[in-house]
């Protein structure tokens, strides 16, 4: 009960779910399951961003290192390129290999994916997942002189010395050494904004990947439109940020779930194919 | 008559309704009436502050005190912790009591709402309803050093003397004082402004509560586009809102009702399960 | 072959469309099909403006005189108060006398609808149809110390000179007088910008009551982005301005019709019980 | 496998597709399948700009050079006049000769559609697909005084020296001398920038003229939220840009048809009756 009596002395409390947000979906254990649930996840995310609006054409693109289906090594789950991420299922997914090859699927990934998310992989083995978008808010930002995300509002906190920024456009992404580029001006962070071009998101989870995404333009959205008013911001201050974020920080990885697994569960309805 | 002889003679009218705006559901009288009629306002709440954008991701929420249905005392109807505002309905709506704990139904409510919400009713026990969102256009100027509504619009009028600013954001709501606070801060207003957070709407009706957080969003609109075109804004002058708002305010429930009644059997249409 | 002797020698044209635009519905001769026609025409206007985003909550009122199916005289035909306007049908708008008492259907029109509408046809009697909205980009030129439409598109050259500007917000229009007063500041122009509060359209026809709304808020969206760019807008010369409108004033019914029509046979696809 | 070399070398990749995009329909060889594959194409045109909303009314028009279904010589292939573009279909499509009638089907182009595309390609027979629009960040730049595209996003860089800026506006487009004068003014760009008025996108192919309206929107989107903020803009170096563009001119078409397709195909699924 101890939610109860933190309740009663108005202490802080932790979150105390005590079973993580069940998955809407259900996958064997091994390898085989594995992939497909990340073949689910994927095809969910690239669902949710397009429904978000976050998306561009059919330019940006997501993925995710998996076991491959028979435990021969592990491969980069990523979409066929051209098309839409509303045709974009579970099974029309390919995997390719560490030089771009398709292994698995028909059909090529976009050479800018395979250099973006092979190059930061690279210098980055941990990210597990990696979304690239041009999401307007957070884009618009990345195209001014001085493009950091400012403190303005609670969002804005998960992201707390976590992007870096790279301010040297270099043309499209075509060869893998500009994505080794992007993941050593990425570092340790998890969101990069690409001057001049978009921002990028990397996680160990999807759900994170998303969600971080998701709350990076609203709070993108937040700065343009308080820049726009031309007064003053409120800026939280610098030194509180470190301990407000701490103090959420072991959330974080459950709230993406349940937004996550939430929007899952709504394509599931409107649009069932994208788990075939 | 009093309707047509004022319009003869051109004097100010009083609406006249004869009937008040018929509910577009019936439930037996009682307790276990009352706390169905909740359970479908509420729903219909959650389901068309998200028709209008007015939420994010599943994070913000709603609740409202109810008489629980046996009639043994009042409990805080509260969504589910994440649930998508599509996916609440009725009947998934979480009742807890006084320490967060629930008390009906499956699931826990989010920490923050239990905070939140408890908190400030600890201060405000005739809040009643209690909607916390993180609207864009009001959010936008709760994240300026000065944050006031201006009274920009016929819109903005409704919350003259009625909002009340908090401008010391103290990182997540994770603990009942903190609710507490808010509730301190909110005052005998209706309306709170959270710095670099969102707002809270209070209210005796849940049809209040939702329209105005409808209009407010409306007026916030008006003052951030105004704020962008950089010329001055016409405020209504400061010794006449008063009045205005006085000429108006008896109607202001009914308007809420018509408002939020119609929201309501539109999404019946469109979203039946909501009742369930 | 005007049209073809008028492309080769390079010449002003005029449009010489022989069969102006086939209306979407058929409607017996006489005072029945004459309010019949005006029915469906403004049921289709609540729905197309609604789709369009252009209402704000249940609040905003179109209207339109005609004579009763019975011929006995002239009224308003109005919406019934407390409809969303995806609610609104042919056989469910209100017919009001001059006194604002509902003389046909079920219901009353809301008051302020009545005040305005009313007063306004009592300066103006040739306002056949009315329109009155808080349409976001023109709502938001209008709550400006300087309101004018400028001539920054080809789309607000159909309101030159034809935009009257009431600055004096009185509070909410609960009186007969101040649809008057509304009226004389109107004088001889289609459309008014009332400060802090939105606008109103008036035109003996209904397509043409719509379009203008329509151009109207596509002009302002132009001038609130440009504005927002705080850089020098090209404005359209004032003295080109009379002819260039002159050169095109003679179709403007004409385009009205076109995109009405358009819309309402839209509307009839996917929400065919408008025409009820 | 030289992807596979140049992702291990790091090296600049050519996109290397051994397939270009299969088209979505299937037309037998000859006139009457080339006259057929433009309808396809155009109808699915409207569709998608209207769904993306980047027309306006019924106003804007896109047209294409085919031959005639019966090899009689060539056509403008045009919309009807009065048609919301959801309704444009393969078959309702006009086909007007160079003086503007009406060859093929039931219906007039509008005029101002014969008289901007005919008189274009009088000056620019090379101009084979046209569109024209008032998209709105697009147009808002084309109301400033200094209108220009600046290289603030990779998708300003395709738009690179190939836009024309025609700064002195006319009126309505009543004259074929009126589209030969900006036809000059176009000059040998791809892209016009009308002032007070809209934007045309000249292609080869319609699925170009089609993603350059689209990535035209999107770049114009930064550059307006971006003006909107008031701090400096972090511009392509103008040095750089030409050999940047240039590493992807190539690729421009493929990008195009893979883009342009999977609207299609989308559209389909949504909206099939436009391939009637």
């Amino acid at each position: 009960m101890w939610a109860l009596s933190a309740l009663r002395r108005g202490r802080t409390l932790v979150r105390t779910f005590t079973s993580a947000y069940p998955k809407p979906y259900t996958v064997p254990e091994g390898n085989w399951g594995t992939n497909r649930a990340a073949r689910l996840e994927l095809a969910a995310s690239f669902r949710g961003l397009d429904k978000l609006g976050l998306n561009e054409g059919v330019c940006n693109h997501l993925s995710v290192m998996v076991p491959r289906a028979d435990g021969q090594g592990e491969t980069m789950l990523v979409g066929h390129y051209g098309l839409h991420w509303q045709e974009v299922t579970a099974s029309n997914l390919l995997e390719v290999d560490w030089t771009g090859q398709t292994v698995q699927g028909e059909g090529k990934a976009d050479v800018t994916a395979a250099c973006i998310h092979l190059g930061i992989r690279h210098i980055r083995p941990d990210a597990k997942v990696i979304m690239h978008t041009h999401q307007p808010y957070a884009t618009a930002l990345a195209c001014m002189k001085d493009p950091r995300l400012l403190m303005v509002h609670q969002n804005s906190l998960r992201f707390y010395q976590n992007v870096a920024y790279d301010t040297s456009y270099t043309g499209f992404a075509l060869a893998l050494e500009e994505g080794k580029r992007l993941g050593r001006v990425l570092g340790e962070k998890n969101i990069l904004f690409m001057g001049n071009h978009g921002v990028v998101s990397v996680a160990k989870t999807i759900s994170m990947a998303f969600d971080n995404l998701y709350y990076l333009e609203r709070a993108a959205m937040m700065q343009v439109l308080a820049a726009g008013m031309e007064k003053e911001v409120a800026l939280i201050p610098d030194s509180e940020c470190g301990p407000m974020l701490d103090a959420i920080s072991d959330m974080l990885q459950e709230y993406a779930d349940a937004h996550f697994y939430s929007n899952y569960r709504i394509l599931r309805k409107s649009q069932p194919e994208f788990e075939l």
